[in-house]
């Protein structure tokens, strides 16, 4: 079985990137001294799957930062070669996430990181996340790209731990229970 | 000086209620063997404003559970009497944040308890209020009324300090630094 895992950052009122794309609010509150485990985190994933919005960001924000395959989830990207510098590390798919994480499952992908606001919505829509590490940055942006978004019924989550950093990030780890 | 406070829970997606004001969700997931810190917050404030939504929930949930006055923000209700029975305890008000704020100043109350989505985020567009408790509570509803709203411009936070609970809260207070 393949699950889905949520390692995100947003804003206090739910954002994770301005409307342009921008996360500079974000970078500028990361103090690198503190270890706010993702190194922990991304050391059990066997792969990564993204949005369009997502990917073009990472691509912008400097050297191409996994070790892990990532797979980009666009339907307009699917029909184009993957860049030179990133084949085989990066795939595009224009599945849909049940049928994405079924393939996966075949292939042996047992622990998928699920990141960018868009993904993490479809994914939890379909029952596909398994838990979610939310760092929330003390800063309120008034509007951007929300982390969350419409669903039909409620998610019930367990909170299964919480700490604070003297940067002032709050990082909580839920499991999805239903 | 007349500062505002807020404390106020919310789903982990940033909803204070559902759409048609239900707070069911909320109340479900309280543990009243917990101490959420109300007493403690409450006992320095001299008086609440609230919105007309959170007014009628209030009415609504069953006997008045407030010992401190309360000031209504409605242009609707300030053309109305007070009901009997609140006669008191309750008065309506017409004011902006801003007017209201200094006539409280010129009252002589010093520190506002800033209750419901809509005050909060029109006391926050103001820069009126001085901190915020947010309690998380561990659900996804999809859509409902939001805590915070659209703003002209950042609002910075320091965090003051975060805790969770067995319940699965995760409570952070925060300063308004600007």
């Amino acid at each position: 079985m393949t699950t889905g895992h949520a390692f995100i950052a947003t804003s206090l009122d739910g954002f994770i990137a301005r409307l342009d794309g921008d996360v500079n609010w974000l970078m500028e509150r990361d103090d690198p001294s503190e270890d706010h485990g993702y190194g922990d985190f991304i050391a059990d994933i066997d792969l990564i799957v993204m949005g369009r919005g997502t990917y073009e960001k990472v691509l912008e924000l400097g050297p191409w930062p996994y070790d892990r395959p990532v797979l980009v989830m666009s339907a307009k990207l699917s029909e184009e070669p993957v860049p030179a510098a990133l084949v085989g590390k990066v795939n595009f798919t224009s599945k849909q996430p049940m049928e994405l994480m079924s393939e996966l499952a075949s292939k042996g992908v047992h622990r998928v990181y699920v990141d960018g606001g868009r993904v993490v919505q479809a994914f939890l829509r379909e029952g596909l996340i398994r838990d979610l590490v939310i760092t929330v940055v003390p800063v309120l942006l008034g509007q951007g790209r929300p982390l969350f978004g419409e669903m039909e019924a409620d998610v019930d989550l367990k909170l299964v731990s919480s700490r604070s950093f003297p940067s002032g990030l709050v990082q909580s780890n839920y499991k999805v229970i239903g």
